[in-house]
């Protein structure tokens, strides 16, 4: 998995924030010549397709500021330093919809853009939701509201591009997909 | 599609590369409180479902920086300055594979990392492939390797981690559907 390779001569770091990093990487490509690559480092990323005993998908709404306009997503979180994904997965699910769960399974890893940031987000799916008492609370720069709609309205949503993000598109695909499994 | 908007008191422009740009805005939050957002801004970009009339997928592995390893993935590139979507598909489908097509269509798009990017990518799927004399060719600082495989076979590299990002994971699923559907 090393095809094509490119040898970083010089990483210079242009910023470090709270967090995203950006580094400009020199590098040697396969024919000789020398390249750039803008590259993001990111910490990697939770998703949780949580799903209701009625089969209801539970998503959250809330300003996405790069777009800055709102999406209707999963919900979604980005992983502490050293923290499980599924931990993650637990702890995010909690914070953004009051919900626990007795079941928490990796669907599917996958980037988000190789092209230009190394973020790995893992959608896992959540069944045996309960929803707690004391739950833990959003972080004090997160607003969300949270909706339970069927398949047929998340794919409404889709249409409507209010759900417009790959994961949240991604896991609705992935319900329609069981619906036809299991016919 | 603005709840919870979070107004812009102030941006910083830190870096304004190639593919890229990064900047922080200071916000004002829902209740008030002020905030920050670390923000990329980048073209957008397409990516191709492209079938072979015996219905294999092409698919192309290149090296990916940001990763530090080879991706196999659907053939895709970034949106010049106001480049139409379907122009830049049919250009990166001939760039990367030297295959021209009849029809091209959009299949969906999505944000892939709405936390902190605004790339949208635009999904298309082409059928009538023509393999062309004299393609387009890629970038200087482009190198990939060219692939046909069978769903199943696509399945198989998913399980390998060498199909590992949204865009991919995306259309094979798609494909998985399409064949439940024409059951």
């Amino acid at each position: 998995m090393k095809k094509f390779e490119e040898k970083t001569i010089h990483t210079e770091q242009i910023f470090e924030g709270r967090i995203i990093r950006l580094q400009v990487d020199d590098i040697v490509l396969p024919d000789g010549k020398e390249g750039k690559r803008e590259i993001i480092k990111h910490p990697g990323a939770v998703a949780v397709l949580a799903l209701t005993a009625e089969g209801k998908i539970i998503l959250v709404e809330q300003y996405r500021k790069a777009l800055e306009r709102s999406l209707v997503e999963i919900p979604a979180g980005k992983l502490e330093a050293g923290e499980e994904p599924e931990v993650c997965a637990r702890r995010e699910l909690e914070e953004e919809t009051g919900y626990a769960c007795e079941s928490m399974m990796l669907l599917q890893s996958f980037y988000t853009s190789p092209g230009f940031a190394d973020e790995l987000v893992h959608v896992f799916i959540a069944k045996g939701l309960v929803k707690k008492e004391n739950a833990l609370s959003l972080d004090e720069d997160e607003f969300v509201e949270v909706m339970e709609v069927t398949l047929a309205e998340a794919e409404q949503l889709i249409k409507d591009q209010r759900i417009f993000d790959a994961k949240t598109v991604y896991v609705i695909q992935y319900l329609q997909l069981q619906q036809q499994l299991n016919k």
